[in-house]
């Protein structure tokens, strides 16, 4: 028995250090392992099948909306990112140079895209002649890379994976459009498939994307308190068009600017899965998301029939639809159970000799570790059942926690109070001065998240910082 | 009517200038555009929905296998690069660097991937170490680059996608049973899926992969009769694992290296596919790999009723599982059958007033133009079967064209008229030494492009170069 505890007792609990918690979590669920490349990680089987998960289910939804997926160029000419002032000044200081093509100096600097900006407005003025043309919808999945300083596995790499869209539109209306369906697509996957709540909202100026005329956020609460940016889409009305001369000829022969938008997400929606549903036994991983959604454990497989009847039942469980692995190694069953709750395998399926003889198997919900007696014959059906329900109950467990940890500061002495003993969203009213955030994020660490579209309430007349009018709501916390 | 044939009129026909045909018709079926990047494509939604078909079909059938997929990072620090001999002196020399991160210089240079054995080493080495964590079969999508001189379209570029597979066996009968398995899952996609024949072989020692024991590959031939080498499966037996130590405990508590295996395949498979299957009216896709399969083209389509049944049509394809698309813009039909044609969408429906009055339509293959007519109500089961019909015979056709392009040299007379008056394979045996290879290479730019392993004929009992007595039979050609 102490042997099958090991696997837990390796992680830290929750309490005691969250960060360490995370980065325990991680490593012990065998999601990704450090390489010898200083803040790049190697995301490893059962790390990258969550992704493939979220892929899968994006590039549907993207599709279902009119998205065409492209390839652009890895490499961006110097020349080429300085297009755009703002831009530039956003990504220069954090991109990597390529300087050398094999043994000889390169004319120009390539830098390793940290965003595909100017290559898609590069292309996007040869390709764009005429409003027949428009609208142009192109998503890539790919790698970026930018060079931070502090890492952490899956929240904050050097290189990490993402989508990223980019549109171009006859008008404003349009652009303004896509930018915020393509927000809703992502809080409507966060919510139904990662059963994690998220707030809608914009960016302050100071927070908004580098050239962009305004950045919608989807922000999500995770378990410590701390906020983390889970999506953005952002609306570059016609700046980037200018700045590249991207022009077509409208249906009464004028040449116009196209108005452009771009939006993306990344691996560190698993950081924010683990830190939104993990326990001190590891992952808790939403059914929609889990790779194996349920693990069939044999006791005493040695016995006659027990592994026969366990194949069974994952065959069972495969024809219903159902992602379902057995787990026969000669690994003890209390490991095995423990190995399955680390890795977050939503339910698992516990079945011996005498449950074979009373016709019956045992049920466990990872979330919650109620156990189910189950008839044998009626398992995937109970599965099917039991699966649906855990992804609705985690969703609205996150939800409530989520909910708990929302106050209201009508001051600036409540706000730090707030701040330093309530972890969670702040929502407080804002004048809509810089210097405020400003000072907020210094003295207090926290910034602001976004001002929440569903969300109007008044709470107050004044800015909770320095106390003049504000009309603004903004939602501010701490984040990663 | 003149303007309906300019689509087709814009590419050069494959007699006059096969280069030509090939770059024109990359450019007009919209698979790609080239980039500000020199040597690096933009691939376009038509050229990536491609890749994404290749990419579903071949991830399922390599995680029928056993694969798993993982991701690595994008750079390689020089000195990891470094570790194995052969490896090195292969790459170096092709390789971008990256020498700043932000605004500093880095301390030691990173290459971008160009190939990642050194990786998977650098991971393997500490993830393994008992027999129980054997094999390992990893598998990764990604770019890679490689600073190329001379750059094409898919064949050549100085970034490409591709998938790496990297495993890692107790054994080498095992590593060397994966290569060959890899290898058969690369050319049974060929022929079942792009219709596309391949010679399957090993390669020569000149030819082979840096730092390999043993290097497979599948050959195709294109329309003009050059190869193109279409996927290769390495064995490195021991190598690697003696530079990067990576060793493991057996059963017997013995420390022993594993055995390590490799294979790719890349975007070149699209520009094989064109070469292959392509003709002066543009791209002919095998249904299979087609994005979209069917194209339903209304005539007259403003006349009452037309465009609704058209529509009713392409519903019904769609209920059929048939990747079926409707064009309802406001080009002529002409103009239209010359998109389609060029895109080489299979199957094209036409359907007018006149039809639906006689309760029939038009089905157009793409391969062979012919026309042929189907009843209403019928249009998707004779769909259905005419693109199984197609995907037969293209791959027969190819395979027809491949083996007339095959002929037997005996000495090196007969070799030098065969390459430059009948261009394919030309079926040769060797004696084994690389000067007889160096030398057929400078005089003709054949190149050995394999020792088969079906084809065992001892079609002469000496080199077809010097005349000394040989054993091995190697397929000869100018390659791509």
């Amino acid at each position: 028995m102490a042997k099958d505890k090991k696997l837990v007792e390796a992680i830290t609990s929750m309490e005691t250090d969250f960060a360490q918690w995370y980065t325990d979590v991680v490593k012990k669920a065998e999601l990704i392992d450090y390489s010898s490349v200083k803040g790049c990680m190697i995301i490893k089987p059962a790390g990258y099948a969550i992704w493939e998960k979220i892929q899968k289910e994006l590039d549907h939804r993207f599709k279902e909306t009119g998205v065409e997926n492209v390839y652009m160029p890895m490499f961006i000419p110097e020349s080429l990112l300085e297009k755009e002032k703002d831009h530039v000044e956003g990504f220069a200081p954090e991109v990597a140079w390529v300087t050398h093509g094999g043994l000889n100096p390169l004319q120009e600097r390539l830098c390793v895209r940290p965003t595909s900006e100017t290559l898609f407005c590069d292309f996007y003025k040869n390709d764009i002649q005429s409003y027949r043309d428009l609208p142009k919808v192109y998503n890539q999945w790919c790698s970026v890379v930018r060079w931070e300083k502090e890492t952490r596995p899956f929240l904050r790499s050097r290189e990490f994976l993402w989508q990223e869209g980019h549109t171009a539109h006859a008008t404003a209306e349009e652009a303004e459009e896509r930018t915020i369906q393509m927000l809703n697509v992502y809080a409507d996957f966060c919510e139904e498939v990662l059963a994690m709540p998220v707030v809608r909202g914009r960016k302050t100026e100071k927070e908004k994307f580098a050239g962009a005329e305004a950045t919608y956020t989807i922000e999500a609460l995770m378990h410590d308190g701390k906020a983390l940016q889970s999506g953005t889409s952002h609306n570059f009305g016609d700046g980037f068009a200018k700045a590249f001369e991207i022009q077509y000829t409208d249906k009464n022969n004028k040449l116009q600017y196209v108005h452009q938008t771009s939006w993306g997400m990344t691996t560190r929606l698993i950081g924010a899965v683990i830190m939104v549903h993990g326990d001190d036994s590891g992952l808790v991983l939403p059914p929609r998301i889990a790779p194996t959604q349920v693990m069939v454990i044999p006791i005493q497989q040695q016995k006659d029939g027990v592994l026969d009847r366990a194949n069974e039942i994952r065959e069972e469980l495969i024809k219903m639809g159902i992602a379902a692995k057995l787990d026969d190694s000669d690994k003890s069953p209390g490991w095995k159970f423990s190995e399955q709750e680390m890795r977050g395998i939503p339910v698992r399926v516990e079945l011996g000799p005498k449950d074979i003889a009373a016709g019956k198997c045992v049920l466990v919900r990872r979330d919650t570790r109620e156990k189910i007696e189950c008839v044998l014959g009626e398992v995937a059906q109970k599965v099917r059942e039991l699966l649906d329900t855990i992804q609705k109950e985690m969703f609205e467990r996150a939800k409530a926690h989520r909910d708990e940890h929302i106050c209201d500061a009508h001051n600036y002495e409540e706000f730090k109070i707030m701040v330093n003993n309530r972890p969670g969203f702040i929502r407080g009213m804002w004048c809509g001065e810089q210097k405020c955030e400003d000072l907020i994020k210094e003295e207090t660490s926290a910034t602001s998240r976004c001002m929440p579209f569903q969300d109007q309430d008044q709470i107050s007349d004044v800015c909770v910082c320095c106390g003049k009018p504000a009309h603004k709501l903004v939602y501010w916390g701490k984040a990663y």
